[in-house]
C-alpha cells in the first residue's frame, strides 16, 4: 500500500507514513482476497484491487474524521488532529485518486464501473441522512438505509470486485456481493452496538459517543418503539445534555427494553443470511474463511464487551 | 453535466441544482473538445470526457472552498456556506466518483491514467505548499511550482485528454499537452494578478484578498527582491494585520516596482510559447481557436482591470 501512494513529496508522504503503520482489521480487503481465491486470478491484480478498495476505506474515515471533528482513529491521534482539516481534505482526494489509478492499471473496466457508483452511494447516501442528524422519529427502515450507504454497500463491492478481478461465473459473483452486503450491515450493527456497550477504553471514545454526535442507532430506534421504556427515553433524549450519568441510564433502559438484544438478533439474522448466500458456491477453504469472518463479527463484539473467552464460545454458536 | 449527476436523491441533487446552475468560464472542457476536435473522434466520448474534467474542477473548487473558508464562488453563496463543511466534503467526493465513473464508461484506460495521475499531483502538490503559507522567503521557482500544481496540470491535462479520445499521433498529443500547460501558468499568473488589480465589486472578494490568507504570489516575490522597494514592502508585510489603506500601498509599491509588469510580462511568455508550440499542428480552425483563447486570457485580464476596449485591442496584440 505504502509503495503506490510515496509521491516522493515530504507533505503526502509524512501523512501516508503515518496512515500505512497504524493500519486497522483490513476486513475489506481480506474479503476481496478471499472471494478471488475461489476461481483462477492474476494475483498482481487482485492485490491491487484489494489495496484500491482499502485506499477508499480510508479517505472516507479521513474525511469523516474532518466532518466529526473526530480527534481520535484507530486508538491513535486522527489525520485531521495532526496535520489539520485543509492537509486531510487533500489527503482524502490523494487517497481516492491513487485507489483508481491502481484499478484502472489493470483496465478492469467492470471493477471501476462498481467502485465507483459504489463511492456515489456511499456520498449521496450520507448527504441524504445528514438531515436526520438527532432526529429520534428515524424508523427501523431509514436506519438500515443509512447502514447501506455507510458500510453494507462497500463490503458488498469488496466481496464483488474480488470475484470480479477472478473468472467466476456470474451467479458466484451475485451470491459473494450479497454476502457482502448482509456482512457490511451485521458488522455495522454490532459496532453501533459496542458504543454502548463497550467500555470507553476499548472504543477509544466516550461510550453513547454515537448520541452526543445526533447518530440515533438502532438499539435506541427500538427501545423508542418500547410501550414500558420509550417515553422515558424520549425524556432522556429531549434536552441532548447528556453526562457520563444520563448516558449510563439510557444503556441500562436500552438493556432492559430488550433493545440490546433486538439489535444484536438482528445482526445475527444477518450473518446467518449472509453465510446462506455461501451454499450456492462450490465448498472449499474460501467458503470457510467466509464463514469465519462473518462468525467472527460476533466473537469480536463479545470480546469487547469483556466476555471471557469461555463465555464467548457458550454464546457464539459458529 | 446534471444528467451524469442528478442521483434522484434530494439531499445530493439540490446542491447539483445549485452547481449546474452557476456554471463558470468552462475553459477546461472547452479545451477538451477544441483539441479533440483537430482528428477523428466519438462526440459522445468527448463530451462525457468533457464533462468529467469539469466535475474535477468542480469538486477541487469545492474542497478548497472548505478549505480558505471562501464565503463566495463566481458570485454566488459557495456550496460550503449555504450546505456546511460536511455536505460539501461529500459533494466534492461525489462529483469525483462521478467523474471516474463517466470516463470509464468509455473504457479508455491512458485518459483514467493521466486524469488519475493530475489529481494525485494537485493534491500532493498542495499539501506540500501548505509550508509555504505567508513564508515571503518563497521563490519564484517554488511559486512556479506551486502554480503548476495548483493549475496548469489540469489545463495541460484538459488538453491531453482531448487530443487522448481523438486519434491523433503522439507528437500532437505532446504539443496539445504543453500548449495547456503554458496556458495554465499563464492564467495562474494573472489570476494572482487580478487579485490586486481588478476592483473587489469585480473579483467578489476584497482586494489583496490572497495576502490575507497567506498566499505569496508572484509581484510580491518580485517586489521583495527589489533594491528600492524590497524593504519597503517588507515592513508592511511583517505583522500581517492587512486594512484597506495597507493593501492600497502594497498595490501602489508592486506597480512602482515594475512587479505587477514584470507578472505580466511573464504570463505574456508563457502564452506565446503556449501558441509555439501549436506551431506543429496543421493549420485549421481548432488551432485558430487554441490562439484565440490563450489571448483571450489576456483580454479577460484587462477587461476586469476596467480598460475600456479600444484600449484594450492598443494593448493586446494577439
Amino acid at each position: 500500500m505504502k509503495e503506490v501512494l510515496l509521491a516522493d513529496n515530504p507533505g503526502i508522504d509524512n501523512i501516508i507514513e503515518y496512515l500505512t503503520a497504524n493500519s486497522g482489521k483490513m476486513i475489506r480487503p481480506r474479503l476481496v482476497y478471499i472471494t478471488a481465491s475461489m476461481s483462477e486470478h492474476d494475483p498482481s491484480v487482485v492485490r491491487d484491487i484489494a489495496v484500491a478498495i482499502e485506499l477508499i476505506h480510508l479517505a472516507s474515515l479521513i474525511h469523516d474524521d474532518i466532518i466529526d471533528h473526530a480527534m481520535i482513529r484507530r486508538g491513535k491521534p486522527s489525520i485531521n488532529s495532526i496535520w489539520g482539516n485543509h492537509a486531510s481534505i487533500l489527503a482524502g482526494d490523494y487517497l481516492f485518486a491513487s485507489a483508481f489509478n491502481l484499478i484502472n492499471s489493470h483496465g478492469m473496466q467492470a471493477i471501476m464501473e462498481n467502485v465507483t457508483a459504489t463511492i456515489r452511494t456511499m456520498c449521496s447516501g450520507e448527504i441524504s441522512q445528514m438531515s436526520l442528524a438527532g432526529d429520534i422519529q428515524i424508523t427501523e427502515e431509514k436506519y438500515l438505509e443509512k447502514t447501506y450507504g455507510k458500510t453494507a454497500c462497500l463490503f458488498a463491492s469488496s466481496c464483488k470486485v474480488g470475484a470480479l478481478a477472478s473468472s467466476m461465473p456470474g451467479e458466484s459473483v451475485y451470491a459473494l456481493e450479497q454476502y457482502g452486503l448482509c456482512l457490511g450491515y451485521a458488522y455495522q450493527i454490532l459496532d453501533d452496538l459496542l458504543d454502548f456497550m463497550a467500555d470507553s477504553k476499548t472504543l477509544g471514545k466516550p461510550a453513547g459517543n454515537d448520541l452526543l454526535e445526533g447518530n440515533i442507532t438502532l438499539p435506541v430506534i427500538h427501545a423508542l418503539k418500547n410501550k414500558e421504556y420509550g417515553d422515558r427515553l424520549r425524556s432522556l433524549l429531549k434536552n441532548q445534555h447528556f453526562n457520563e450519568q444520563k448516558i449510563a441510564l439510557i444503556i441500562e433502559l436500552l438493556i432492559n427494553s430488550q433493545s440490546i438484544d433486538y439489535s444484536l438478533c438482528l445482526s445475527r439474522r444477518f450473518i446467518a443470511a449472509g453465510i446462506k448466500h455461501l451454499d450456492s458456491l462450490e465448498p472449499g477453504p474460501a467458503v470457510k474463511e467466509l464463514k469465519y469472518m462473518a462468525g467472527y463479527l460476533l466473537v469480536n463484539y463479545y470480546r469487547q464487551i469483556r466476555h471471557n473467552e469461555k463465555q464467548i464460545q457458550d454464546v457464539v454458536q459458529i
